[in-house]
Parts: structure tokens; C-alpha cells; sequence
């Protein structure tokens, strides 16, 4: 809509229109950065529309103007995840490398975006349930879309002869619940750094694999 | 208290104690796991005593004849899956064999408690959170416990030179990480079956540590 309005013979108003759009959607980021804590912190049950515009300094309003109701906050909060998670699988597989390279820089991404987003994460395997079915279905098929892309990556590195597995579908789902899961173990100030962790997880997702 | 009354100069008592003994323990284990698959079905909020009551055909007294409350019920719950793992951890160290025989055991057998008891597990992951703060201590104690066990496990294998892994309490947290959430993919029915996904789990073990 707001592009809609720049186009209309106002030269400066479809950078306007970009702007405002831009600014809306880094308020919703905002907002649902905010509710993840929240809904990490105290559960969704235990976290009021209130207090999540108390926690940004603003109004109940301001919440609503960027989203229907907690349900749709708590929706888009679960799928954060796993969509970075997907655009990053996609990036490693475009970069073209040997599987093995693809494999690894999958792995380290999603470590990344795991324990970069803890809360979300957190979020996303407690609170689930409280979705909606329509909801669920649409974050459960996001996540086998992820193990099945993560598969086709293992058997393309099986047909190179570069892995050897016997499931490999099995064995994404393996790799994949390994590394999400991670977000509930580590702890910053710990023996391992995130960068470590994630090179550690992905240096297990190798042999995992069978990498010659 | 029933072995008491038993011992009191009454030859069958003894006995008669045991097996009144015995039927508390197998009334409370039937009340767990009532209280168990309602928790996962409807949560722990949802799950009134009553419900878990009427579940057995029982009465509410009877329930609270066994438990205190349904915060003790909850806190068994997840208690139970662990020191079912723990007890089978053990079992395969105390078995003897090589450092490769003893992980392949106790993935196995950890895999075979996480996947029938997936009702416990279920809990023990979404639900822990609400228990009170000495309970979640416990388990958390209890977790620490078995993954450094199978970190002593580890180690003991890479002296023997049996495995090489670099960092050994990480990876024995990785492999139970993956083990135990297994119960969120696992699907009876499914193109493995329960001992065939345990024999991959324990398989996929044996590559994280490099076993020769």
C-alpha cells in the first residue's frame, strides 16, 4: 500500500513508500524479538500483549498495529527459525562446492542461526503446541522441508562418491535435531565459544556422514 | 511401613508386606503413566487429577493417595526417563566388553528408553520448565550426571585408543542430544522401526567418536 502511494507522480514518494515499509517491518522485528524473550523467558501463557509492549517502552496499540493478536506473534516467532535456517541451507547448496563443503557450511549456518536465536528456538519446541492446527502443519512441513533438502545434499555426496550412508534421510534428520538442539546445552561464557560449538557440530556432521 | 507390620512375628507378614509393597508401586507406576500421556496430549495445565482419575477408572483420593500433588506427579514424570538412561548407561559400562561394545549398549539402550517412553519424554522436555526450582535442579543434575558417564566413556575408549574424538564432553552431550530428541521425528509405523532406528542411532554414535 505505502509503495502504492509513493508511485502517484511523487518522485521522492516510492523512496518514501520504501522507507515506511522498511521502518514497519523493523518494528515488527522488534516487537517479535522482544516476545520471544518473553515467551522464553516467562512462557506464552505467562506473557501478556501488555507486557510485551511495556517491554519496548510502548503502547498495547502500537503491538497491535504490527500484529493481529499474541497468536500471530507466537506463529511468526516459531517460523523465524526455521526460515533463516532453510535460506541458509539454500545458500550453501548454491555456492556449488564439493558436498562436503556444502554439508559443512549448512551445518555451521544452522548451529548459527540456532544459538544466535536462542529464544525463538526456545520458543519454537515449547510452545508450539499452542498453535493453531493450520499453524503446526504449516511449521512442521517447514522443517521436513529443511531435513529433505538437507537429505538430497547427502544423497547428491553419496552419488559423489564423497559419502557414504546408508539412510540418508534418517541421517539429516539426525544431523539436523543434533544442531537445533544444541541451544539448550550451550552457554555463553562456556568452554566453547559459538563459533567453536558450530565448528565442532558441523566437524560431527562430517563423520556423521562418513566424509572421506 | 508394610514390612514393618509384616515383620511382626507373623510368618506370612513378611511376605504379605512385599506384595502390598509391591502394589503401591504398581499403582503409582499406572497413575505415571495416565498422568504421563495426558500431559503430553493436553499439557500439564490442562491435566486436571481429576483427569488422570477418571483415565484409570479411579478416584481422586486414589491418585492422592499416592502423590502429594500434581507437582510431584510431574516432577516422577520427568525424573523417570533419566534414571531409566542412567540405569542402562550402567549396565553397558558395567558389562565389560570394549570401549566400542559399551557405547553401541548404551546408545542403544538409551534410544529404546527414549523411544517407548516418549509420553515421559515429551513431558520432560516441554514441561520441566514448570516444576519448581530445587526439581529442575535435580534433573538438570540428573542430565549432567548421565552425559558425564558417557563423556567417562568416551575418554576411557580414546586412552584405550579405540575412538578419537578432540573434545570429548561436547560430543557425549551431542550424541545424548540427538538420541533423546529422536522421540520428536520418530513415528511407529514408520519406514524404520523402533530397533532399527536405535541400531542407527548407536551407529551414528560410533562415527561421532571415530570408533576404528
Amino acid at each position: 500500500m505505502a509503495e502504492r502511494v509513493g508511485g502517484r507522480g511523487n518522485p521522492g514518494g516510492a523512496g518514501r513508500g520504501r522507507v515506511q515499509a522498511e521502518v514497519y517491518q523493523l518494528k515488527k522485528e522488534r516487537i517479535l524479538e522482544a516476545a520471544a524473550e518473553l515467551f522464553a523467558e516467562r512462557g506464552y501463557n505467562g506473557t501478556s500483549m501488555t507486557a510485551i509492549a511495556e517491554s519496548l517502552g510502548a503502547t498495547k496499540p502500537f503491538v497491535y498495529y504490527h500484529f493481529k493478536d499474541k497468536h500471530e506473534i507466537l506463529l511468526e516467532t516459531c517460523r523465524r527459525g526455521v526460515v533463516r535456517a532453510l535460506a541458509a541451507l539454500d545458500e550453501a547448496v548454491a555456492s556449488g562446492g564439493s558436498s562436503s563443503e556444502q554439508l559443512a557450511t549448512a551445518c555451521r549456518a544452522l548451529a548459527e542461526v540456532t544459538l544466535e536465536n536462542r529464544a525463538y528456538v526456545t520458543v519454537y519446541s515449547r510452545d508450539m503446541d499452542r498453535l493453531s492446527e493450520d499453524a503446526r502443519a504449516e511449521l512442521a512441513d517447514l522443517r521436513r522441508r529443511f531435513d529433505r533438502r538437507l537429505a538430497e545434499l547427502i544423497e547428491e555426496g553419496c552419488r559423489r562418491g564423497e559419502f557414504a550412508v546408508e539412510a540418508p534421510r534418517v541421517t539429516a534428520t539426525c544431523i539436523s535435531t543434533m544442531i537445533i538442539y544444541s541451544y539448550g546445552w550451550y552457554r555463553e561464557g562456556g568452554a566453547m565459544d559459538l563459533q567453536q560449538v558450530a565448528e565442532h557440530l558441523s566437524e560431527l556432521s562430517q563423520r556423521m556422514v562418513n566424509a572421506r
